[in-house]
C-alpha cells in the first residue's frame, strides 16, 4: 500500500519491530528509562527547554489539553484559522467556553503577520491567540516566526500564543523558545513515523502561570497531573505503550539525523511532488511562497472528479489520498511526511497521469 | 516477564502479530471492515443492544466522557468508592462542575444496595449515582445486578446509573440492558487482551436523553460526534489503529469463547489465585463473598515489607505485580485477566514462598 494521506503515515521497520512485543509494567524501569529518552528527544524537535509531555490520545485531545490548561470561560481569544483544523481549534476553545473571535484567511493563504498585529492592537486585549502550524487542509506552512514576533509586538502583555503543529513538527522547524511560543501540540502519526494515539505538549512558563488562574474543566488532559508524573519518567493514566514502542525506535532516527537534516530531506521530497504535480499537468491549491513540506494540495483538472480520482487511486493502484476539504475545490492532498521515498510520489503521478490519458 | 500487574496486561501471540502491521488509511474500506467487527463483537460483551463507541484514550478517558455526557453543572450526583478508583470518578465529577456527594464503603468491602437505596430515598433526588463494577484497588467485585435493582427501586425517576466497567468487563459479566445501565465504560488494557490507549463506552437511550441538556464541555469525548462517525464505521478524530489491530484479534478470541466460558475461565483462574495465596501462607484483603476473578489483592504477612517483596519479584524473578492502594495495609496485587495461565499465577507464589522461607 502506497499510504499518502496526512496520517496515519507509514512507519519505518524498525518501528513496526518494536511494536511486536509484549506489553511491560507502565510504572517499572523498562517503562521509565524508554519513556524518559522519548521526553529528551521531543524535546530536541520541540526546541525547548520546557518539558514536553506525552498524552494518550489523538492529536485533537492535545489541542483540547491546550486549551483547557491555559484559558478560563470567557476569556477572548482571537483564533486565525487557515483552513479546517484552525477552524477545529476555534471549535474547542469555544466548547470549552472562551469568548472566540475568529480572524480568518482564505483557504490556501498563510496567516498576515501586519494584518494580525493591527488586529490585536485596535481590538484587543486578547488573552490567546490561535495559530496552526501547517494546515493539513490546504498544504500551507505560517510563517510562525513572524507571526509570533508580530504578535508579541503587538501588545504588552502579549496574548498567549497557542499552536497547533500537529501535521508540520518533526518535519518543519519550530523554535518553540526562540520564537516565544506559549503552548505547542503535536501528534504521533504524523512526520513521527510512529501510529496515531499519542498527542505531544509543551507548555512555556508563561502558559504555566496562565494554568493558575485557568478554570476550563480538566482531568484526563490535566498537565499539572502530567507534569508531576513525568517527574519519574510516568504519565498519571496507563499510557499508549504499543505506540510508544514505535515512537522511541522514530525519534532515535530522527535525533541521529538531526533536526536541521530532517527538515532538508522534507524540503526536498516536498519539492518533488510539487514538481512533479506541475510536470503532470496537475495545479497546486497553496500560495507558492508557502507551500507545506509535509502535505501538497494538488488540483485537479476541469472534468476531473475528486471522489472518482481517490477512489481509482485506492482500487486500481492501492494508493490512498487524502480528499479536498475545499469546498466547490477538486483537489486530492498527499501526504510526504516521516517515512516516505521519492520513488512513492512518483508511484501517485505515475498512477494520475495513466488516469488523466483515459 | 511475568506480566502480572492489572494492566497493561499480557497480550496473545495472535494480538502481537497483529500489530506488526504496516498502518492503512482510517477513512478506508480495510480500517472499516475492521472498526465494524470490534463494534459489534464489544455489544457481545456489553451485551447491550446501544451501540458500543471506541475512544482513542486510557480508560480514565472513558470515564470523563461518561460525566462530560451526561451530567451538567450543577448535577446532584451520588458516589459510591469502595476504593482509589472510585474516588477518581468523584473527582472527575467533581472537576467538571457536578455537585458530588461521597457514599464510601470501607476499602475490601462492596457497596451495600439497601443503604444506597435508603440513601437515595432519604437524601435524592440525585441526577446520577457512579459506581464501580470491580475495585481494581482492592480486589473487589460489587454486586451490580443487585446494586442496579436496588437505585431504580429507589426513586422515579431513578438516577442515571453510570459504570466505570474497566477493570472487569470482558472477564466479569455485566448486562447493561438487562439491569439497566445508563452509561457503561472499560479500557482496553485489561480483560481485553490489547495494548493501553482504547477506552469503550455505551450509553442508553436514557443516557442520550440526558446528553440533549448537559452542559459539561466536551469535544474530543463528545459521544455525538463518535455517534456520527460509527454511523460509517469511523472515530472523528484519528483513531489508536495499533491497538485495534490487536483488539480486533483478541475480541475473535472472545466471541469465539463466549462470553459465558471466557466469565468461567476467569472463575477458574481467580480460584486458583485465591487458593494459592492462602496456602503460602497470605491474606486475601476483600471480602471473601466479593472476590474479584480479575485482580486479588493478597495480604502479606507480618514483617514483610511491600516495597521489598515488589522489589525482589520483579528484580530477582521478573514477576510484576501491583502496589497496595491500601493506606497502612502492606499487600501485593495479583493480576489475572485476559491472557493468563495457570502456571504464571503458580510461578508468583512459588517467588512468594521462597522470599518468606529467606
Amino acid at each position: 500500500m502506497n499510504l499518502r494521506i496526512p496520517g496515519p503515515t507509514p512507519l519505518p521497520p524498525e518501528g513496526i519491530e518494536a511494536m511486536a512485543r509484549q506489553m511491560i509494567n507502565h510504572r517499572g524501569p523498562t517503562f521509565e528509562s524508554m519513556f524518559k529518552d522519548i521526553a529528551a528527544w521531543l524535546k530536541v524537535f520541540f526546541e525547548t527547554e520546557n518539558e514536553v509531555y506525552v498524552l494518550t490520545s489523538s492529536g485533537t485531545g492535545g489541542m483540547e489539553a491546550a486549551i483547557a490548561n491555559t484559558l478560563s470561560r470567557g476569556d477572548r481569544v482571537l483564533s486565525v484559522p487557515i483552513g479546517v483544523f484552525g477552524e477545529r481549534f476555534a471549535t474547542i476553545a469555544e466548547t470549552f467556553g472562551a469568548d472566540v473571535e475568529r480572524f480568518p484567511f482564505p483557504m490556501g493563504q498563510p496567516a498576515d503577520p501586519d494584518k494580525i498585529a493591527a488586529k490585536i492592537a485596535s481590538d484587543g486585549p486578547y488573552k490567546a491567540v490561535l495559530l496552526t502550524q501547517n494546515e493539513t487542509s490546504t498544504g500551507v506552512t505560517n510563517d510562525l516566526e513572524s507571526l509570533c514576533a508580530a504578535i508579541h509586538g503587538a501588545a504588552d502583555p502579549s496574548p498567549l500564543i497557542l499552536i497547533d503543529g500537529i501535521s508540520g513538527m518533526g518535519a518543519i522547524r519550530l523554535k518553540m523558545d526562540k520564537w516565544g511560543c506559549d503552548v505547542v501540540v503535536s501528534g504521533s502519526q504524523k512526520a513521527w513515523m510512529s501510529p496515531p494515539g499519542l498527542a505531544f505538549i509543551a507548555m512555556s512558563p508563561r502558559a504555566w502561570q496562565a494554568y493558575e488562574t485557568s478554570d476550563m474543566p480538566k482531568f484526563y488532559f490535566d498537565l499539572a497531573l502530567a507534569k508531576r508524573y513525568a517527574q519519574r519518567n510516568q504519565t498519571p493514566a496507563t499510557p499508549n505503550v504499543a505506540a510508544l514502542y514505535c515512537l522511541h525506535e522514530a525519534l532515535k532516527q530522527m535525533v541521529e539525523e538531526g533536526v536541521e537534516a530532517v527538515e532538508a530531506r522534507h524540503q526536498l521530497i516536498g519539492d518533488h511532488c510539487r514538481k512533479r504535480a506541475l510536470e503532470t499537468g496537475l495545479g497546486l491549491y497553496a500560495n507558492p511562497s508557502y507551500f507545506s513540506n509535509t502535505i501538497t494540495a494538488v488540483t485537479l483538472k476541469e472534468g476531473m472528479n475528486t471522489a472518482e480520482v481517490l477512489a481509482t487511486l485506492r482500487d486500481k493502484y492501492n494508493i490512498h489520498c487524502g480528499a479536498s476539504k475545499a469546498p466547490g475545490v477538486e483537489m486530492i492532498r498527499i501526504g510526504h511526511m516521516g517515512y516516505v521515498s521519492f520513488e512513492e510520489i512518483d508511484a501517485v503521478f505515475e498512477a494520475l497521469a495513466e488516469i488523466m490519458a483515459e
